[in-house]
């Protein structure tokens, strides 16, 4: 399977995907989308718009990723993000694939194994577990692939946790 | 001209049109977007771009306006204005018009005279300028609509100084 990750942001949106082949992991691409400052902000927000449904387009993945935000210190950022992430959530919804959410700290815990981890830790954790000899570069396509990689790691948990809920209910 | 003005909200997205007609104003136009909370995030984005893009299509606006939204005291609400308003101008980069932004304060300013005026004084007076006996129901009209009112006033203004600025340049 093949898993779309997307770390939004309007200046620069950093995406990652990681193919999984049995327990096997391998990053398979991974860029940054960025929108020129000077453009007008919804003409930013069709750039993205029109980059990511490309990239979907071409990757076909079976799950699309996006990390959901909760708080940012900057309030201007935080509208920018939101504005980006809502972009990047209908470009997800119209995949008709599996999407999915996950909060900077549900990454953490799911690749590195703690919610404290640093920002080194998780990118050395992503470099080893898709096979590449040192952390991708920029750190965004690094973000978008830990992204990629929390949803197939947390996949069977998720899966058991289902089936033994539909048990229970029986 | 026809100017369709968007407040944007996940839950309940306001719209309104304003037609413009020589120095006559007419609402022609409005009502609320509502997306069920009960769907995924991306469900219900979706939701919304899908229902503005009927209405663009449907309104062939010369203009479309989105409120600028600075601040909210609720972070999750604000990412969720955020991800709504991030649709909303994705929507009107699309429709090929005109596409501008006003806070709030703009907003009140350009209706009522000054900044700090009431919801109520701002309803009360969108209500007269396009001809309406009493204020727009439900509120999220009365907002869009008065966003709609106050790109048509503000624009002979904006030309105005426009043609003195590049008088001066020459």
């Amino acid at each position: 399977m093949f898993v779309l990750g997307i770390d939004p942001g309007l200046s620069r949106c950093g995406y990652g995907v990681v193919r999984k082949y049995g327990s096997d992991l391998a990053a398979t691409a991974g860029g940054v989308v960025t929108t020129e400052p000077d453009l007008p902000l919804q003409e930013r927000l069709r750039v993205l718009y029109t980059e990511l449904r490309a990239l979907v387009a071409e990757i076909h993945p079976d799950a699309v990723v996006v990390e959901r935000v909760f708080f940012q210190t900057n309030v201007r950022t935080a509208m920018a993000t939101g504005q980006a992430g809502g972009v990047a959530l209908l470009v997800a919804a119209e995949a008709g694939c599996e999407v999915a959410q996950y909060s900077a700290n549900e990454v953490k815990q799911a690749v590195v194994g703690f919610g404290g981890a640093t920002k080194d830790q998780v990118q050395r954790m992503v470099a080893a577990l898709v096979g590449l000899d040192e952390p991708p570069k920029p750190p965004d396509v690094a973000d978008a692939l830990a992204l990629a990689v929390c949803h197939v790691t947390s996949q069977p948990l998720r899966r058991a946790i289902e089936i033994a809920g539909s048990g229970r209910r029986k």
